[in-house]
C-alpha cells in the first residue's frame, strides 16, 4: 500500500508536469492527455521493451490509465492554479524518480542483468518518460541540457549497490538510494550545481 | 479479400500522406520513402512492440513494404497532381483510421486485454503512425494540435463495445464501429469542429 | 577477434559522429554520452525489437558500454582537436555501416526473413542510430535529406544476396558485399553524388 501510493504520487506528478509542457505548446485534449501519459509512462514502456518483459505493464493494469485520466481532468480544470502548487510538484517529482529508479533496478535484478546495466534501467525509468515528452513537444530534451537529473539516479543506483556490496538489509539500502536520488537533486536544484561545463574551451 | 482490399487502401492514403509531408521538407528520395513507410506501418508497429507480438508483421509479409514501394513511385511520379486527388485521399485516410481502429481493437481482444485498452491500442493503431511522421518531419504531431482524428477512434472504440455489450452480431458491430469513425470524422472536418479549446483564459 | 575489432571501430565512429553533433547542440556531459550511445547501438536496437530480440544485445554485453564511454571521455577531452581527425572518422564511420549492415542481414537471416525483409534489417541496423541522434537533437535526420547513406547500405545488401544466389562463398560474398557498400558511399562523397532531385517542378 506504502509503496502504490509513493508510485501513484509519482505518475501524478510526471503527469501534471506533461500536462504544464502541452498546455504551453498549445496541444488540444487529446494532446495533453498523451504527453501526460508518455511522461508517466514512457520510462518503463522503454525499459519493458528493451528487457522485452512484454506486454508493457500499464496494457495489463488499467490502474495507471485511471490515475493519468483523473490528473489530467484535474490538472486542466485548475491549470491557471498550478502555478502555487509547483514546490509540491517539485516535492512528488524528485520523489517520483527516486522510487522510479529502485524499480528499474528490481526488473533489471529479476532478469540477472549485471549491476552496472540496472543502473542504466533504472535510469531509462526515472528519465525517458521526459525525454519522450521533450521529442513529442518537438524540443531537445531537458534532462540533455542543464539539469542534475539522470545524474542523480545514477549515483543512487552506484549507493545501491555498494550498500549490497556490504551485504546491509535490502530494504535499508533500498531506502538509502531513494534519499540519495531524492538528496542530490534537492541540493542541486538549491545550489543551483549542474554538470561540468565543457563549452569554455569551445 | 474485401479485408485485404480496404487495408491496402489505407497504406495507399497513409503512403501518400507520407510522401506529401516528405516532399514539404524537402527530403530526398530515402527519405520520402521512409516518411511513406512509417506513416502507414508505425502504428501497427508501436501496437505489436507494446503487446510483444514480434517479429511484427511487415517484416514476414512482403506485401506491405510491397504496396508501400508501388505508392511512393506513384505518389513521385504524380506529384504536382495530388493535389487534385485531395479530396479522394481523405476519403481513404479516414476509412484508413476506421480499420485500423478496428485492427488494433481486435489485436487487442485476442491478447485478452480489457476494453479501455483495446479501444487505447485501436488509437494507437491508427494515430501513431502519424505521430510518427510528425516527429521524424521535426514538427510537434498535427493530431496533437488541431485535428478530431483520435477523437474519432476513440468514440467508435467505444460503440463497438457498447453494441457488443447488447450481445449483437460481431461482423455488424464491426462495421458500425468504421462508419461511427468515419462519420465523426467527415462531419468534423465538414463542420470544422475541433476539441474544446482550453486556452481561453490562459 | 578481427570482427570484434571492427564491431569495435564502428562503435567509436559512431559515438564520436553522436558527441561532435552533442557538443554542436550545447548539451551537457549526460546529454553528450547519451547521444553517443543511441548513435552507436541505436540502430541494432530497434533491429532486435521488430525481431523480438530481446533483452537487446548490449543489455547482456557491457563491452558496448564501456568502449561507448571510453571514446566519450576521449572525445570530450579531445574535443577541440576532433576536427583534425574528421578524415579518420569519415573512414570509421564507413566502414561501421558496411559492418553494421551485414550484421543486421546476418541477424534477419538467422530469424529466416525474406531477403528483402534482410536488406532492410540491415540498413535499419546500419542508419537508425544516426536517425535517432538527430531526433533526440531536434533536426529532420540528415540521412533522409542530402547523403548517400542508407542506399549504399541497400546496395551492398542486394549485392550479397546475388553473390548467394550464384552459390558464392559465403565469406567472400560477406566481404563483397561490405566493400559495395564502403566504395559507394566513398564514391558519392568524393563525387558529391546524391539521389536524384525530385525539386525541380515543384
Amino acid at each position: 500500500m506504502f509503496y502504490f501510493i509513493i508510485d501513484a504520487l509519482g505518475i501524478i506528478a510526471f503527469s501534471i508536469s506533461g500536462v504544464l509542457v502541452a498546455i504551453q505548446k498549445k496541444m488540444d485534449l487529446f494532446g495533453v492527455f498523451i504527453i501526460a501519459f508518455v511522461t508517466a509512462l514512457g520510462g518503463g514502456t522503454l525499459r519493458d521493451l528493451l528487457i522485452g518483459n512484454t506486454p508493457v505493464g500499464w496494457l495489463k493494469d488499467p490502474v495507471y490509465l485511471s490515475i493519468i485520466l483523473g490528473t489530467v481532468v484535474f490538472a486542466i480544470l485548475f491549470r491557471t492554479r498550478l502555478k502555487y502548487i509547483k514546490k509540491s510538484l517539485f516535492l512528488f517529482d524528485t520523489i517520483g524518480i527516486g522510487f522510479y529508479t529502485m524499480i528499474g533496478i528490481e526488473r533489471g535484478l529479476d532478469t540477472g542483468f549485471s549491476s552496472i546495466m540496472c543502473i542504466g534501467l533504472g535510469t531509462i525509468t526515472a528519465c525517458f518518460g521526459g525525454v519522450t515528452r521533450d521529442i513529442l513537444c518537438n524540443e531537445i530534451p531537458v534532462i540533455f541540457r542543464k539539469e542534475i537529473y539522470a545524474t542523480a539516479c545514477i549515483l543512487g543506483g552506484i549507493v545501491y549497490f555498494l550498500l549490497r556490496e556490504f551485504s546491509i538489509n535490502d530494504a535499508y539500502s533500498y531506502m538509502a538510494s531513494i534519499f540519495v536520488v531524492v538528496g542530490i537533486r534537492f541540493l542541486a536544484v538549491w545550489f543551483k550545481i549542474a554538470l561540468p561545463n565543457i563549452y569554455k574551451t569551445t
